[in-house]
């Protein structure tokens, strides 16, 4: 359970795209942040984390990422599209490689296939709010 | 729904601290840092941002806090204890005053009531895991 | 004085573009994330902040972006063009749109002025490192 | 080559503590950021990061810390020395954590020499912030 749908109905401007694609897109964020800092933390815990190196480091990346994209969309005052699309277009993309990176390893770390889920939400939750701003 | 669970489930390395407590303060720090987020934007929406100034301060540090401190209790490898206690330390405390403010505000704007909610779930799940680590 | 030199030099990866251009773009990241933040707090405490509501709204999604952005240049183990431009283009973005939007206040508040300067050289530095990465 | 001074100096709220000590500690906090996240990744890219995988852990867990406190010590409007205490306490701990760590592996490993003195660096500056406050 998070408020991030209370915070968007109470803020005093309203949402730039619809208000439900945008809460989605909001706790992807989030939830991809988290997941993609504890899938680096387990690959690292695993017995040869040398051969989990790239999929550390785009962990790391993702999440940066993620985090600031989440708080970006968090803020709906004098709301500015090109900021917008530049961090959901960044999201989008860290989120593609590192999923696809975590899915090279699924079937040997459950940690791996479930940071790809969290991954492949959050880029479809970003590319639907493109298309939002787009329309 | 997060993903938070099953990450911490699928790490090599098990939980330090009760994992069904922990996950519920992992979920509460990344909330309480989206609502905080947010609560700082919606105040200054308002018509007289003036007067929260404290308010979007607090909000502001006390989402830098909880992002970080998020983040450290996602990681279960070689965990320290003393790590963990320094953040959970900070980030109670920044919940209690930032919540405290919010409060203030909750008759008036019902973000401030919102956020103050997310701040004093986020605070008890700090001081129950806290508790946890000293036992 | 940083050591974003010395740690570049000693990490046992080489780096992607030249050594002294990826140095100053993460020394204008962070830079750049410090100015926003303090700018986004200068602004709250002028008489007036509704009037700079955009202002603080932009220096706080640009602070975001460039902590970001300033993390994954940082890291030089399998390094991934597609992950580093997709960053340094939000980057670079998010720098001209905060940079565009404290200029018009630069006259009034020196602070809008200053963070104005760390904006264009970070945008600069960001447009230097891509062009080295196409090439 | 930071703005961190100018923007102190342009803040309409004056510091609450001396401000050539504010400045040495809000720029030591955002090396040491930066320090960590690279050294995090130095070890990932070192031969055998498994043997590293405390100071990558504790690197990482820093690097938040610091982030956090650099972005809350930025800011000078309704300063509230409650909140900055207890950030500065968190970071001062996991620097001298972190710094430990690394200082373990200088012999061997150049950029834990170079990080362990950003951390201590970062770590005394914070704890002259928290003399300043307590006066």
């Amino acid at each position: 359970m998070t408020h991030a749908q209370q915070m968007l109905q109470t803020n005093p401007s309203s949402a730039a795209v619809d208000a439900s694609m945008l809460v989605e897109c909001i706790e992807a964020c989030y939830d991809c942040a988290q997941s993609c800092t504890a899938c680096a933390d387990a690959c690292l815990g695993e017995d040869d984390p040398k051969s989990l190196a790239r999929c550390i480091r785009l962990n790391l990346d993702c999440a940066d990422i993620c985090d600031a994209t989440g708080g970006i969309l968090s803020r709906q005052t004098t709301f500015e599209v090109q900021m917008a699309r530049a961090a959901l277009q960044a999201c989008a993309e860290a989120c593609r490689l590192c999923g696809q990176e975590c899915e090279q390893h699924a079937s040997h770390h459950e940690h791996c296939r479930v940071c790809a889920e969290a991954c492949h939400r959050c880029e479809e939750a970003c590319n639907n709010v493109l298309s939002g701003l787009a329309a």
